[in-house]
């Protein structure tokens, strides 16, 4: 029987890339959970009354050269013009070192958030790198390891300012001279919260009373204030002063650090992370540092291995949302840790000489600009800069503007007759001369460039002069020539394990194939080169490619509308809340406010609760991990006059499909109520249901899980948002981007109309390879290679919790509790253990105390699954040995784990196991090892000394 | 003293990631090796009688983007229209992930060959990978590494069967289906050779007498014919049979192995590789066992290491030219590792149904289009078929063609009526619709693909069908998800040193930088997806930049032309000694065949020179290692009568500026030969001084050593080369691209007219960011750091060779024989003890036996070179321990090296000195250290037990 043409096409070839196990695998390990078929797997496992008859049809697979072939005629369709609108976004270059050995590496950009540090230290040492940068540029003593953007940044200085200041006031005073993204999400921010936001000239607010007070330096506009005498003042009447800033700008500027800030912070993007129509880039939050037990997001710190070796962890971590859940101040879950490292290494690889001519250069091409309009007759707005001019241009605003498009150039228009101009990185002489070309439609001038720069003064005000060295650390000088830098990013990657190694078996954080075909259009300049305020007319290609993404999320989600605008997860939960509120509001029910949310809830389920100003009651679990029915009815009744919203992840974080899901929406809308779902699980849903068809009437979407966006080692994250008909209208909107958002927009909650769109087309494109017969198929595998683990390990370890019929969802819950009485092990043991074997430890202490949870995707193989189960069954036998009395306490592999290089190798071997055990666990290991490459790190240390500066290099070799 | 624009501007800021040391370091380095300055150094190491007054000017520098915004224009002026030409070039799609995480990965392309196999294993897998696919699926019993083009390896098919024949004819057959740039590359080899080429019907020749027979399978035309009976008469009549084929199609059709084939090659290009305007892709070779010593080209083969653990190595290397010299039957030095690399894991990641599946649809929609193209009333040339249809549209021909042009679609034109169409892996039923149109003219049928595909039989004669299977291996099957591949890829990479983790300071092979900027190009899809033999008007992008590429050289060389066809070094030399001999034929000067060599030659120089038909006459050295002027002047009147040529490396092999070159082109001169030079190391004269001008007539350049092509892990090399006003007219040409070469032009060396043309743009970038300033500084820093070597070690070793002033060139060597009697050390034992210093050796043995020639390049740090030098001091007081007795004979660090990281962490420790002294021999291996996977490799139990093929799986769980 010959074979046709439609049987050999391999349409669907990616979907077997995709997935882990072949064919015959599937069968034997269907077999192994006892299941007939992988219909029958999902009839036992997904509750037959929300399983869809059909899967939300989203098109045929495609093959990887159709799709990118279709990306790319999308992506043409944008118009990539030079825009020097400023606002926050400055065209930059990214070296090519790090473009191919950093951003485009599945080395960096598929790590995990570094919660392990032993397998983390390279990237750990990256961020300590950005912490030290930002500290340096900023002038204050302590950074975090990154923000979601500017704005939000914006935001957590407003509420950091709110719980530090010991002004009672709920006033927050806000610059006008600030970027207007920046002043609107501070103002969706403040209004759930109690804070009113007073907008004005800073000279007026500091007349006025208020908590905290928030500065731009320089301003958007461009101008360079003193701001010295200004912030004392402000700081005499208990106000916290917070300063955005830009970090090329302070290579030339005194810092504020050094006139008396309390709170710097802005957006690191114009060090080397493309434009991006906006995202994903990393914002930096600098504070004070009687501030640093207050201040969000993570930090990077150095403590000591079990050897008293330096090492890095995140510092800091019981500030954090997971753990203090309903008491967190922040969401902030997720950071820009991949575009963070980029900014380092950026600076890494220019050093303080290179990055301040860098500086200079555009500041003298700027202050040639303004010599040359100033002789063209124009007005400028401003008499000091760094690199933004605004031009009075009155009645020509509009000539002016179309010669600029006909130039293929963007300005700022401010619709008042000022134009904004704001050169950059790329900026040359050339373009200097076609902006006077633009703003006097002539083509000759009697000056030029040359004659210009040899007269034009700088604008920096004398006194707002840098004098202060920054980057003086070795790091920054050490990797100069591309070879130096080339070896350090290796050097750096080598230390930490990613998913090109092995699997990443984290519960819930679904770490699953990105593949290279979905990553390549990230770099493509069409995507890339683009401002996130350009003129819509030259966004058509992302137009259609972020249409084309929602519609599909909306058919697989069933929800009537998305928007994509939240980036990060916690920024969708957040934005969902709100538009439940803005609902609750628009029938005149604005009072209610409770928020019930399961005690198994992710943590930031309760933080972006409080958050969105709502009040949150705890409903309990059942000892099989569901809802408590009777408790979550009974909580609805009692609030039922001021109930907002259950907030419900599906399936549930113990790794269950809860059988009674449309029941408990029932009860919640009866109630009044309306259903928000976490869709950190959805990747066990894509194709088999539709929660917009439970009953959930908003959910966000974690397309860095589900959607193949890769962790790029903590971040960024995506987190679109779907919405029942009747929210459409309120979903987010965008003050410099009309038509974004329903027509009763809720203020924006990210600086760029759609957030993190350069990192959109991964999305695209997995969706687009699987297509409706795929997207099912992840998610029946995800199901069964979860099941595989729970049944190959169920003689070795309890699983927590099951469905009715036995079956996990796609995830696995170990009861690890146990080993604590009976061997003194401990969770972080079998952890620290698994290092040896060279897996990543499964989600540890969550949502259970004590237990791992194990998520292995539809992405793992048979052959990868075995090795895991394999480890997990040695440490159990390891356990039993201690169990038994046969190892002793503390000289074993599990509580000496893991191990390294120097320990394997040492000259003395005194330990009561052969070094084998411990560096050599399983066979495999003989042939392709990964070194921790320091010993178990000693946290109690690290928080009570807290260090979160690149150590200095005699630290090493004391240690050495 | 404000900095002026020009000052900020940073156009030379390349010069400075590509050149290591920074200026504190050049200085201090100067005063290490006693120069006052660079142009002092210069001074006092280039004679002052061949430096340029001022260095030849190429151009200002750009920065990486202006060059890459450059050759983006360039780019664009080439047109990528469908080529379905053929001629064994086929549009293919790299595997996304095979694209980025080898031929975009560092850790791959910067790989030097693998001579030393300790440190080489990844790709000594890969490459066995590729041998056994080719094995199988030519069915014969032994191939090698790769080749560099079909039509060189058809050329070395000839040559091996005229070795191996045991007929006396000096005849050899070649069927006129064959490509015909297969048929004129072997004419061009023939003819120095004395070998007559006869081409002809194959059932014709088989009646003649002749050494050998070429035949190929499928022909040029598409033809399948079976070829059984034939070949069993023509090895009858005692001819070696060759068979050029095709890998792809052997998916499907009997393989030549199985009809009795005496060797059989083709290109694997279609297997990943792009088409890349003519190359680089890898050829391959495979023979009958009984020839498997005679065999061209490098060969990998599994031996043990000293523990008995299976080990990958190249074997045979007896055979190459760099031991036989004048004895060697072929000059090949460098293959296509990267190219074959890739071509073996396109099969790894496609497996055997993957590639059947594609072969299969390819031939389904060629027998669908056939009989569309019948249905429509064309006569078809070949009644069976792959792939390939030659139609016979005799009048038809010329609209045909214009319409193809407006389709975009390019045809095969005969120029006699007949039109060739072949259909790849990029094909699709919506091509084959095209293509009816293109011939019909129609746009409507009364058929249709769907329809044809069920009634059209398949056009593979029956008997010829293949029965046997492929790729059984389970290397083959292993990594069918991207994540597996993705994982294996890493496990393989992280088994080699290449220059992402240190210096490779190779004598001669010049492991420079090779530069990101300079790689991002060849992947754009304006220079990968252009057909050799595509209208030039479609190539204009290519023309501009070979144009300008060879400019630039013919400027830095002080050349009159340049051919930029020979796609390796030692076929450059091969090219440039045939437009020697091509002149002195043409002044009526062919007797004159006589070729000098020095004894210090590479070895390719004199395999070269017999290649070409010349008679080698070596040259004797003096003790500084400068050529002996008294016998090079009694050679040169001595061979007056016949002189052709000199061939002489400058500075020298020895790493020498001979002050008497100018007085040695004289002299040759004199007696009427011309003077070949080795551009082996053109990368110390470059800027400094022009070989043109010195006295010689031709040259090559190694543009992968020299001018950053990476080394690809042995492989692609490009060897242009550049000749005197007076031979310009004798420049290779090539039968199917008009205007190649000179007026009066030799016949093609290479297959394709531009050789490896995709990769040429590297050479550009390199050249367009240094510019004239940066090329003269990147000599002077390369011969900075190899005095600074030679200085610091001077104490500690013996430099054998120095010019007038005590300074070496651009490389040193080091004396180390006298180890051999005073401690039993080795060169080897010492190239393998630095691996344990993460460092690849120098080379080794050349070109005095026992001793190590080192060169650092310009591209290395200081830090790094100390760090070289920190471990050859080490090594030099460890020889010393066994000098003095402290340390036994056999039982010490330098006779056990490398150390393994299964030696480490043994149980017991029986060895004489400590583990940390076998590991860990300087303190900052302790943060990064390099694990060699084997011990010291067993040559000699590898070369009398010969295996070549992928071992089984057992062999090592046997050894584990």
């Amino acid at each position: 029987m010959r074979p046709t043409l439609a049987d050999l096409e391999q349409k669907d070839d990616f979907i077997g890339r995709h997935i882990g196990p072949r064919e015959a695998h599937i069968q034997s390990m269907l077999r192994t959970v006892g299941a007939t078929s992988l219909d029958d797997l999902v009839a036992r496992t997904v509750p037959a009354a929300i399983l869809e008859k059909s899967p939300p049809a989203i098109g045929e697979p495609m093959t990887e050269s159709e799709a990118l072939q279709k990306l790319q005629e999308i992506a043409r369709q944008n118009k990539v013009y030079r825009s020097l609108i400023g606002l926050g976004y400055y065209d930059t270059v990214t070296p090519n070192v790090i473009l191919r050995n950093v951003l485009q590496n599945p080395g960096w950009y598929t790590a995990y958030t570094p919660y392990q540090p032993e397998i983390s230290q390279g990237r750990l040492e990256a961020l300590i790198n950005y912490q030290q940068m930002v500290m340096d540029l900023t002038g204050m003593p302590l950074a975090n390891a990154s923000m979601l953007d500017e704005a939000t940044a914006a935001a957590e200085a407003m509420t950091l300012a709110r719980r530090v200041s010991t002004q009672p006031s709920n006033v927050f005073l806000v610059s006008g001279d600030c970027h207007p993204q920046t002043i609107a999400v501070i103002e969706t921010r403040a209004r759930p919260l109690g804070i009113s936001v007073i907008v004005g000239a800073a000279e007026d607010l500091v007349q006025q009373d208020g908590f905290g007070l928030l500065l731009q330096y320089p301003s958007t506009t461009g101008d360079i204030p003193d701001y010295a005498a200004l912030t004392k003042n402000a700081q005499a009447k208990k106000m916290i002063v917070a300063v955005a800033t830009d970090l090329l700008a302070l290579t030339l500027l005194k810092p504020p650090g050094e006139w008396g800030a309390d709170i710097v912070f802005g957006s690191a993007q114009r060090f080397g992370v493309p434009l991006g129509y906006g995202g994903p880039h990393a914002a930096f939050f600098a504070v004070k540092d009687e501030y640093k037990r207050s201040t969000p997001g993570r930090i990077v710190g150095v403590s000591v291995d079990s050897k008293g070796k330096p090492a890095y962890r995140l510092a800091l971590q019981t500030r954090e949302q997971h753990i203090r859940r309903e008491k967190a101040t922040s969401n902030i879950c997720t950071a820009q840790v991949l575009l963070a490292n980029i900014a380092g290494f950026y600076a890494v690889y220019h050093g303080p000489e290179g990055l301040k001519t860098i500086a200079t250069r555009i500041h003298r091409l700027t202050a040639v600009l303004a010599a040359g309009l100033v002789r063209l007759g124009f007005t400028l707005g401003n008499n000091s800069c760094f690199d933004t001019l605004t031009i009075q241009a009155g009645a020509k605003a509009q000539d002016i503007l179309n010669r600029a498009q006909q130039h293929e150039i963007n300005l700022r228009d401010f619709g008042d007759g000022r134009l904004g101009v704001a050169l950059d990185e790329k900026s040359t002489r050339e373009e200097v001369v076609r902006l006077w070309q633009v703003f006097s439609g002539q083509s000759a001038f009697g000056f030029n460039v040359e004659n210009l720069d040899e007269t034009a003064p700088d604008l920096i005000p004398a006194a707002l002069c840098r004098t202060s060295a920054y980057l003086a650390h070795p790091t920054f000088h050490l990797y100069r020539s591309e070879t130096e830098m080339l070896r350090y990013l290796r050097q750096l990657e080598h230390k930490d394990i990613a998913l090109n190694r092995s699997m990443i078996p984290l519960g819930s954080c679904t770490m699953k194939l990105n593949a290279t075909a979905e990553m390549i259009p990230i770099s493509w300049p069409e995507f890339c080169d683009m401002h996130p305020f350009a003129p819509a007319d030259q966004a058509e290609g992302y137009r259609v490619l972020l249409k084309d993404l929602e519609k599909k999320l909306s058919i697989l989600t069933g929800f009537a509308a998305v928007s994509l605008q939240p980036n990060a997860g916690s920024q969708g939960e957040y934005a969902g809340l709100l538009v439940i509120r803005a609902y609750h509001e628009s029938r005149g029910e604005a009072h209610r406010n409770v928020c019930l949310i399961p005690s198994s809830a992710h943590g930031t389920n309760p933080a972006s609760a409080v958050m969105a100003g709502m009040h949150v009651v705890v409903v309990a679990c059942d000892s099989n991990g569901n809802i408590d029915l009777n408790d979550l009815r009974a909580q609805a009744i009692a609030h039922k006059n001021d109930l907002a919203a259950l907030m419900v992840t599906y399936p549930s974080t113990h790794g269950v499909f809860e059988e009674e899901i449309r029941e408990i929406c029932r009860i919640i809308h009866e109630h009044g109520g309306q259903v928000y779902m976490d869709g950190a699980n959805f990747n066990a849903l894509v194709g088999l249901a539709c929660p917009g068809h439970i009953g959930a009437d908003v959910m966000h979407m974690n397309l860095h899980k589900t959607f193949c966006i890769p962790h790029g080692g903590g971040g960024p994250g995506v987190g679109p948002i779907g919405v029942a008909e009747h929210l459409a209208s309120f979903l987010p909107g965008h003050p410099l981007a009309v038509g974004v958002g329903g027509v009763d927009a809720n203020g924006p909650v990210s600086a760029a109309p759609y957030g993190s769109a350069s990192i959109l087309p991964i999305s695209w494109v997995y969706i687009s390879l699987m297509g409706t017969e795929g997207l099912k198929r992840a998610t029946e595998i995800a199901i069964l290679n979860a099941n595989y683990i729970a049944k190959r390990l169920e003689k070795h370890y309890a699983t927590l919790y099951t469905g009715r019929h036995g079956f996990v969802a796609h995830e696995c819950i170990l009861d690890t509790r146990s080993f604590k009485d009976s061997a003194h092990v401990s969770v972080d043991d079998i952890a620290k253990r698994l290092m040896d074997f060279g897996f990543h430890a499964p989600t540890m202490s969550f949502p259970v105390p004590g237990t791992l949870m194990i998520e292995p995707t539809e992405s793992e193989s048979k052959a990868e699954l075995d090795r895991f189960i394999e480890a997990m069954i040695v440490i159990r036998e390891e356990i039993a040995k201690l169990e038994n009395g046969s190892w002793p306490q503390g000289d074993n592999p599990l509580h000496l784990a893991p191990h390294t290089l120097a320990d394997l190798t040492a000259e003395e071997w005194t330990r009561s196991y052969p070094r084998q055990t411990g560096a050599f666990p399983a066979p495999h290991l003989l042939a392709d090892k990964f070194w921790p490459p320091v010993n178990r790190i000693d946290h109690v240390a690290g928080d009570r000394n807290l260090v979160c500066t690149c150590p200095p290099v005699a630290a090493y070799s004391a240690a050495a």
